[in-house]
């Protein structure tokens, strides 16, 4: 696919650079933002640059933020005795989407994977530390991926704060509600057995 | 899905704003390029910029161009006398990619559809007449999705150029190459019967 333009071809690399999408589809996006108002355009690409000048880390938490200390840190009504130990923002959003966690987060920015050349220094686990030593907290909650790089990371972490009197917890694993049995995976389904609670209405 | 930063929520809707991307698949990307560096959102923004202020369409075909006249217009190599109607760029790469044309391009931007509010004044069909009365052209090859829209848009410029002396030519319909016969829809293997060609090796 030989484009006729070089401006063209270099804003379709750009688009083509975000993950999952092909230079075929890039075109397609690219020709669509070529019939918008150059407003729209300077719109379009500043959007970009004002998020990179102005986003910021919590430096609580770790989150993304528009301000020193984020919306959730800085919220009285959160319990900030209970840390909820995620792996990026849309963990986040994804556990506010519930309503039902009233406790806040640390956003570790990524999970242990040595294939990817990620490391235990790579990642916001040295102020979780520091928040379990400083702040008063009950609980940690453990809610990454149940992958092999999920456990590694809490079985890390875990090893670092055993010895603090704080109460260690993890998202229950089972079968999904609304979901049916005969589809749910050997594993799950497995531990859903094993980890089986008591019945309550 | 409440994102926390106004600066990323902006991003985001302007990512959505592309054809086919959700708020979801734009989080994922904006979060990727928040990770890259200045330099690197600065070139992923101008990219569209630099795109919007120096595309300009060919005073000829109406294909995008970097300059006045387009690399296939200006090419001395290509026959001018034969013009192959489509109806943007992207049906100017396909073509291109075959390797089989040698002729030029004109270029509608569109297609005729009413629903759409897309009308005959919308799109580059002036210049084309304009091109069969003051140009020697010997062939115009109609090149349009093979749809209802494609086809209304076939006949509102056979009926504008055929009293010119011109031949008047559309692109073959049939069972694609490489494909199974049983699989081919009831229109296409009926009109490929209809329109069945002498054999040849």
């Amino acid at each position: 696919m030989k484009i006729p333009s070089k401006y063209i071809e270099n804003a379709v690399d750009q688009i083509a650079s975000l993950p999952g999408i092909g230079r075929r589809t890039a075109l397609r996006l690219v020709l669509q933002l070529l019939n918008r108002s150059k407003e729209e355009i300077d719109d379009f690409s500043q959007a970009f640059q004002l998020m990179k000048e102005n986003v910021v880390k919590c430096s609580s938490c770790g989150n993304v933020s528009d301000f020193e200390v984020c919306s959730i840190c800085s919220n009285s009504n959160r319990d900030r005795s209970i840390i909820c130990v995620v792996e990026d923002i849309r963990d986040v959003l994804a556990i506010e989407a519930t309503e039902t966690y009233k406790g806040v987060y640390h956003v570790l920015g990524g999970i242990i994977s040595p294939m990817d050349g990620v490391g235990p220094s790579d990642l916001n686990i040295l102020s979780l530390i520091d928040r379990i030593e400083n702040e008063e907290v009950k609980e940690v909650i453990f809610a990454l991926s149940a992958t092999m790089e999920g456990d590694t990371t809490n079985f890390y972490i875990y090893r670092k704060i055993k010895d603090f009197e704080v109460i260690i917890s993890s998202l229950s694993r089972g079968v999904a509600i609304g979901s049916e049995l005969q589809y749910a995976d050997e594993i799950t389904l497995g531990r859903s057995i094993a980890n089986r609670q008591p019945f309550s209405l």
